[in-house]
């Protein structure tokens, strides 16, 4: 039949992304059997559907053996397959369905061939300096520490409640129709975090990811009430500096949570129940943010995110309120708060917004020169299509990085046995040949998250599970990101109870041990670098992976399986054999 | 026909209630057309159906003008009926429908007669001298004040919730199974009632009514953990003892709510969730606490109150339980507490203790002399019958008063015109008919409590009808207790909504004015202090009532209507023509 396999030095070079101009070589081996009398690489760009870019005619090279080159011309998205022609007819060779690389399939006609997909890259991806081996951690403010001496929460809202006891659990307070009436606060603030910092950063932290901290009626805060004030629960405007100030002085960065697709009904640019002076879109067509918000039927019927009445959606062309997020003025949102220090910003739905209004925050942003913007997409990003249209925020002047669900889901689904090494390396390999290398290298990994399960209760608190997880979080590349608490054996289910706050004095000594020997060796250990290469195999049932620069490499041979496991593995210095216990992973000099 | 009216001392002599061995006169008027042959006063003597105690021979003293005397042996009550021969068969002559005293009515089938209540007490009714005229205000602690200086909550308890600020309306943090999951605390506490003492005694107030105070769950408390410690929420044992002595200095009193009926699951006698290292009932049977509670089927099913499961209740014989509370030690119940100065009870559910409970706790209470002990029993407490059995807590030596809910809802009936004047006087006469004189004369008066919705709700805001519902709480006699917030004005449906925090800063000062206006004037006023006499009649649309001591008297003349009135009353120096506009309410000096 016919071979190819994108992974493959064999049959595509270079490996995944290429950069604009840059020649592509494809080769496909035919059995000569086959009589193939004609093969041609079809390459479609991205968006232009209607006729391929290129019908590239393949040179013969030697028996079945074919070859064609490809020059993108643009940076973006190209999809490719194999037409052949026999003395039978013709037929077709694409990809598997799911659209993963490595080894593809043949098909019979043309509508249902599945596609390769190249993503071609211009040559400017930046990261700052201090992000690109960085390593987060993701604090969801309310949860995390009270930094008053005697305990009080700052300036309780009306119509909320705070919970009795940290060790509470956190719990919705919902009426009979579901609808939440009463928000939940355990009063963690920022002169909480400012107490920690020596702790986080002798733990091996360098960078801290701060849930939303804007004014609002919730705990979460992803319904902004002020974009401009920082939530009073949390403290004051001197204590937020005091928190830039202290996370700087420590040598550690920070960054905010974004979120510009969406305000709180009760914000003061929605105004829903009257709770600010300021004239709201609820309330009068001729309020300065009427044009923010797309109405239905005013006052009542308007369009929301997901349908949440609570979170009036802004008008995607909106241009009013994209100039007041990032417009020139020092007084715009990215101007205000990037001006006060801030290192970085995380895009609450990235994929929600527009290209043209994410480009514009990284231009706002560009001009501090060593900022990072991060966005929210939970799917393999380089080709979301999003509300029809395929999202470019990739492209070297967008998004710097994304948060990995992805990868979070290949590492759960390895260790509870969802799926084979097999798999993990081809859908891992998937993204790495999928995403532009600089955004591959330095994205925006998790293991859990605010949005998630906590990972140690997803793992049935398997602890060797657990620590294989970390271990897989911390040896491969991206920048990672761990979410508070998970570092001390934190559990919990779905929302709310992945927020439970943090159990100060009665932490997991002993994970946290793991973790942060882990930490420490992805900073002393050049290997572990975003700019050490990675390649990965599935091999019996285990994995192994190779992280490389120049000379220097290792081997990292991980055993998913809750049974011993003994597989010889392939070194530089000649084959040597590993023996691992249940879900042991072991680092092997070359 | 025939005539006799209860309340007309041409028919019984004296009114209502009557010493043991005294003289009672009853007269009947007949018709002489009627030919009466023989007329007989039936006497029972409650609980003892079987025959009549006495058949009386009525004499004839005129034309068709009867007489009988009656002397009762034993306190208690008693139950009459008229019995008439005549020419043409047998008649009888009870009261009317409802056990309400005044004019009867005749019946022609023994059967079907209702008969006159007749309440028979001994010589030795006594109540303290502070009691007989204190006006007390009723706390429900958590809803107060707080004390502390930075408005922290002490001791927050876990799984509980406190309200983001005192503005907060209450709510109850209920599953979808409709059971409440987090108890919910606005911090009031012990400190700060200390703080408003001087504030209520500048009020007029003498005395206090605490909502219960003991360690519990919930923020109502009547879900008991520990009746020998106070709540950590409410403050410490110093807190309380502070309390005690400032109420004292002040020259004031304070009684607690004792409930002794049922204990909280929580407790560490039942201790269902194992809060509490003692081992309870409902952990084993060997629990020294096991034989306070009755189990179905251990431990899940057992008699609580009213069906609430977080309310098991106490066997009603437990002699373990009643010495518990109630024994002659210094560590029981009653005398820890009495001991520490409390100056009195009020029985939660009193009608659901046995009289031999009551009694116990009555008599460890003489022992202190000037003690008071006031039971909650909502209907007419002078006959009621709680799970098949007469209640005798009204004897002499049970309780010297209960909450006298009857004399709310006649207020609130004829305020909101469900009731006429000439029905309020029927019914008022039958609780002053039916109950032992010193404790009518002494009775917890009240307008609402955290049972009831808001007087003013009640009354749709009119302030107008809450102005003459204080009018009738402050002069009629009884002991008043008012509700705190009710005297400023607040608002609020049935619980929680009726437990709304005190709204500091926020009162309304014009009711808070004329409330003071009458408590004043009940303090200054002898003919308002409970030794003096009342008499109450329905004139046209309005209420006349007299109160007279010796040779002064005073008549009470108030239009509950919304039009004004005008009618010309009867005084000592001669009619006089009263003109009250809507509502209004006037007092004439005789």
């Amino acid at each position: 039949m016919v071979k190819f396999d994108s992974f493959d030095k064999n049959f595509k070079v270079p490996f995944g992304p290429t950069k604009i101009l840059t020649k592509q070589s494809f080769f496909i081996q035919t059995r000569d059997e086959e009589q193939v009398t004609k093969a041609e690489l079809v390459v479609y760009q991205d968006e232009h559907w209607e006729h391929p870019e290129e019908i590239i005619p393949m040179q013969q090279r030697s028996n079945g053996h074919y070859q064609a080159s490809f020059y993108a011309s643009q940076a973006g998205l190209y999809f490719y397959f194999f037409h052949l022609y026999t003395a039978d007819g013709e037929m077709y060779y694409g990809c598997v369905d799911g659209g993963y690389g490595g080894v593809g399939q043949v098909y019979q006609e043309r509508s249902a061939v599945q596609m390769y997909q190249l993503t071609v890259f211009a040559d400017d991806y930046v990261v700052p300096e201090w992000y690109a081996d960085a390593i987060f951690y993701h604090i969801f403010v309310d949860r995390f520490n009270n930094g008053n001496l005697d305990g009080h929460v700052n300036e309780p809202k009306a119509d909320s409640f705070i919970y009795g006891t940290h060790e509470d659990l956190p719990y919705y307070v919902k009426n009979e129709q579901g609808e939440i009436v009463r928000w939940d606060f355990y009063g963690g603030n920022f002169k909480g975090i400012i107490q920690k910092l020596p702790v986080l950063k002798e733990m091996g932290f360098t960078a801290l990811y701060l849930s939303p901290i804007f004014e609002s009626r919730s705990n979460h805060r992803y319904d902004t009430g002020n974009y401009l004030k920082v939530d009073g629960v949390l403290g004051t405007l001197q204590d937020f500096d005091d928190l830039i100030k202290a996370v700087h002085q420590a040598g550690m960065h920070v960054i905010l949570d974004g979120v510009f697709n969406h305000v709180g009904a009760d914000s003061m640019y929605f105004n829903a129940t009257g709770r600010y002076p300021e004239i709201g879109a609820a309330q009068d067509p001729a309020s300065p943010y009427y044009d923010w918000f797309s109405f239905k039927k005013f006052p009542t019927e308007y369009v929301s995110w997901w349908g949440v009445a609570d979170l009036p959606a802004i008008r995607k062309d909106s241009k009013s309120f994209q100039n007041f997020i990032a417009g020139k003025t020092s007084s715009s949102v990215i101007n205000y708060w990037t001006g006060r220090g801030v290192d970085g910003w995380r895009l609450d739905v990235a994929d929600e917004l527009t290209d043209e209004f994410i480009f514009k925050i990284r231009r706002r942003l560009e001009e501090y020169g060593n900022k990072i913007l991060v966005g929210e997409v939970w799917e393999d990003a380089s080709h979301k299509i999003a509300y029809g249209k395929r999202r470019h925020y990739l492209q070297a002047n967008g998004l710097q990085a994304v948060m990995n669900y992805p990868l979070r889901q290949l590492i759960i689904d390895l260790l509870t046995g969802k799926i084979t090494p097999v798999t993990m390396v081809q859908q891992y390999l998937t993204l790495k040949q999928n995403y532009p290398p600089a955004i591959f290298d330095h994205n925006f990994n998790n293991i859990g998250t605010h949005d998630t399960k906590r990972v140690l209760s997803i793992l049935a608190e398997d602890l060797q599970k657990l620590k294989l997880a970390f271990f897989l979080l911390l040896t491969l590349p991206g920048v990672p990101c761990i979410y508070y608490g998970d570092e001390v054996g934190m559990t919990g289910g779905a929302d709310p109870d992945n927020r439970r706050f943090y159990p100060w004095s009665k932490e997991n000594l002993v994970i946290k041990s793991w973790v942060k020997q882990l930490l420490d060796q992805r900073h002393a250990d050049p290997l572990l670098k975003n700019d050490a290469a990675i390649t990965m195999k599935a091999q019996e049932n285990c994995l192994v992976y190779q992280r490389s620069k120049g000379e220097e490499s290792e081997l990292f041979v991980l055993n998913p399986t809750s049974t011993e496991q003994k597989i010889t593995v392939q070194t530089k210095k000649g084959m040597q054999e590993v023996c691992l216990a249940a879900y042991e992973p072991k680092i092997i000099s070359e």
